[in-house]
């Protein structure tokens, strides 16, 4: 009997945290359409919670984690990826080094959110970005919006420190209902700004939205649904050697 | 700086289905005692739904999966796996095979199984077990639990088409209340010849149980649990060298 054909290889630099990472395989899974096993998609996922901090090293408080991100690309590339996804906003801050270091494609977290915009019907306006303090202080989500016309609303200085890192660092404790209630007065403060979607652009911030937050009228990005999303429309299009065109958009 | 120990990796051979071993690694990091990201442990998952069916393969009616599992299994060794995990059940009609394969330790979910009901308290008596026909047909559990001085309570031809086979079914399709009803129907079937606890030996009956079913009067033990349990104890082991007894145990 032929072996069938395994289909291409979704590589997963994870760990940052790992829940998040398992967020995002649960979402990949969701995301296929597929009814047997067989069906779904490879992917070989390198968990290592053990990257130093992504935010402390943003702002100048700790190591570099580039050393480990690059091992992490490395050993994925070694071993036959065929595209890299990151799921952690905060790394993504290194991504020009990570993308010179390798000849796979890594799909960037900012592009895939810009495409959900996009598919989501909203293509102006002021988009509310919410994230670790490295995250917004890199800049990398307002850059990217400015790039496609958006304007950006990020929080200030209190709100990171009152809202937005106690959500994250409940998240990583397991105490959701804690990050829950945190998350929802982040939210509120940037749509008093005019924010029209809001962007969670940090992986822990989804874990923490209930159906009472899913449902608020102002439109919420999830960065992992995102990034798992725009994986499996590549991995989909790689199944179909005839038409390149979104690999090649979503590497580029 | 000096980089921080990177401690054990835990190979992770999954996508059998990709649901299970997203709920798998969620186990495993929610099962970690963590305060921040670089507590938990690292590890590699490669993630093969293309793996051929194991049941049918073990009821003659589809080609084998080992050379696949193989594969599997030797990718996580060259790439420094110090343990390895395989969260799927049925998989494990094939345990001998990989473990002659590699010299990297496999942790067996049926060992896994078999440490939770001990640390439950229950250490005699008639086991139930619930899995696909081909876990049901391979033996694996029934002749662990034999080992260990427990019965095995098993369920008929006809539970397996009219229950237990359809509750996995729905959970693939995401019918979860469906999946509910007919889990119950099984479960009450083990319950009335006489099973005092019973095994979830398969890893899309645990996403079927909710509240009102894991408070019945018998044990439910969730074989993915089990196993992410049975990987973090082994893990903290091997981050403390100076006790390795347990290291042993599991992975003898």
């Amino acid at each position: 009997m032929p072996m069938r054909r395994p289909g291409p290889l979704i590589g997963v630099l994870g760990g940052m945290g790992p829940l998040a990472t398992a967020d995002f395989m649960r979402q990949m899974a969701e995301l296929t359409s597929a009814s047997c096993d067989q069906d779904h998609y490879r992917s070989l996922v390198y968990s290592n919670p053990r990257i130093p901090d992504r935010s402390q090293a943003i702002l100048g408080e700790g190591p570099s984690p580039l050393p480990e991100l690059l091992e992490g690309v490395m050993t994925l590339a070694r071993n036959g990826a065929d595209i890299i996804a990151i799921p952690c906003n905060s790394a993504h801050h290194w991504l020009d080094e990570l993308v010179a270091a390798t000849r796979v494609p890594i799909i960037s977290i900012c592009d895939a959110v810009l495409r959900d915009l996009i598919l989501r019907g909203i293509r102006t306006g002021a988009i509310g970005i919410l994230g670790t303090r490295g995250t917004i202080r890199s800049g990398i989500y307002q850059e990217r919006l400015r790039l496609s016309g958006f304007a950006s609303v990020e929080p200030t200085d209190a709100e990171l420190s009152k809202w937005v890192e106690p959500t994250i660092r409940a998240v990583k404790a397991g105490e959701i209902d804690v990050a829950r209630s945190h998350l929802r007065r982040a939210i509120e403060a940037l749509e008093t700004r005019g924010a029209e979607a809001i962007v969670l652009g940090c992986t822990e911030l989804p874990i923490a939205v209930d159906r009472s937050l899913s449902e608020t009228s102002t439109p919420l990005i999830d960065s992992t649904r995102s990034l798992a999303a725009a994986c499996i429309a590549w991995a989909m299009d790689a199944a179909r050697p005839e038409t390149r065109n979104a690999v090649e958009l979503l590497a580029s």
